[in-house]
């Protein structure tokens, strides 16, 4: 948790580390513990030995008070980079993993999203597709095309054709009264905010289907939206041009979660 | 070029950059043209501003000096990452990229290579495949599964199956008298050294066929042998515990590169 790192460090050189983003309102954390949670998983997936929690609350509330965001709408991110050394590809025997906090101002976008499908496929072959990793450049490259394309984000299948979600966010869509969104096991992440999703929809009348489907599942649906712990749910209005479909539900759900979190 | 750089670098949080690794003997670099024309094509591909030449040169030099490297074999890695800042996946609207150069002694294996298939595929549907990239890992995890498993280095198939090559290394194998190496289109780093040994094959009667193949090509293969800047030729003696041929022409490519660099 400093401004600078060392230029060995296995982040930087390799992409090898993880991190979490976290929203904080006027200093306080939301789903702080899920987010915690899952960065223990994804160490134990990566092979490094897991943060301290108090020293993660720390790092969090020292990069808050030093932007000045403590009583504003922030993001929180904490990087876990593999550390220091090793021989090429190999880590050292025992890797030190190194802590870095940061916190930026995060407003909601505040229009519908615009898609645009992204010729680049999550692999899902690798366990990194179920995390956010230090190793984000296919996020960064589908993101930058989607923008090219006059959209605000990716929509990305997998190497299968089947719908994986986007650069930063989980994908629902809501079809014959259902709640659909991509398998785990299609090479998406378990975003937090999917599984707040999943967690508030049966109050609404709401079954949630995790699937394997292609692109083409989405053009019956009622509705599509997309989530992440920063803009919460965000409704999708166009995806490569084509209108897509509104539905009251999604602004149930919405209200469902802000009511939560 | 410095032993530390600030936390907001996209290198470090996204793996947004690119490297090359360059072998010194004593001082002078092996194919330092064909490292930089590389390293200026990943740039066009990626979006960044290319460095400019002398100034890898003299950041090269300095990491040698520094190393006390200058008069043994090592490896110098130059890393260009897109800079700082940005909101989230998104560059800023002119990324400033970074250099940062780094030498290591490097010592040549003495024995053939112990190959293990990987679970991990490559991506061919990513621009990212076929660049030396800071979002490297998939490779970085490929390796420790196949160190997991008693071998030295991981074999990897692209998401349609097809043979790509190993977490830090091109591959190639002998059959029908010819020298098979896996296209650029299947998610493979345009390797320099593997440009040397299509370069050398054809003064020993070797016809060089990129192709797109499964594993069992190699199956029937009289040698199978890697390839990178820092290792050379390598001879690989074993995958997944099956003993793999060998031949004497493999020995001849290795002379015949040697006298090359």
């Amino acid at each position: 948790m400093s401004a600078a790192i060392p230029t060995d460090d296995r982040g930087l050189l390799l992409g090898d580390g993880l991190f979490e983003t976290i929203l904080f309102k006027a200093g306080r954390p939301v789903l702080w513990d899920a987010h915690l949670r899952r960065l223990a998983g994804a160490c134990a997936v990566m092979g490094l030995a897991e943060p301290d929690r108090e020293r993660l609350a720390e790092a969090a509330a020292m990069a808050l008070a030093a932007s000045g965001l403590d009583r504003a709408r922030a993001a929180v991110r904490l990087s876990w980079t593999a550390g220091a050394g090793g021989r090429g590809l190999e880590r050292p025997p025992k890797p030190e993993p190194r802590l870095i906090a940061a916190a930026a101002a995060s407003s909601r976008p505040e229009s519908a999203a615009v898609l645009a499908l992204s010729a680049i496929r999550r692999n899902e072959s690798s366990p990194a597709s179920r995390l956010k990793t230090l190793s984000y450049l296919d996020n960064v490259l589908a993101r930058r095309d989607a923008r090219a394309a006059g959209a605000d984000e990716a929509l990305m299948l997998n190497s299968r054709g089947e719908l994986a979600g986007c650069a930063a966010a989980n994908l629902f869509w809501l079809a014959d009264s259902r709640l659909f969104t991509p398998a785990l096991e299609c090479g998406v992440l378990d975003g937090i905010m999917r599984a707040q999703v999943m967690a508030v929809a049966p109050a609404l009348g709401l079954e949630t289907v995790e699937i394997r489907a292609g692109v083409r599942a989405l053009d019956g649906a009622d509705a599509v939206f997309i989530t992440n712990s920063l803009i919460g749910l965000r409704q999708a209005m166009r995806l490569d041009g084509r209108d897509l479909r509104s539905d009251g539900r999604v602004g149930a759900l919405a209200a469902a979660l802000d009511a939560v979190i």
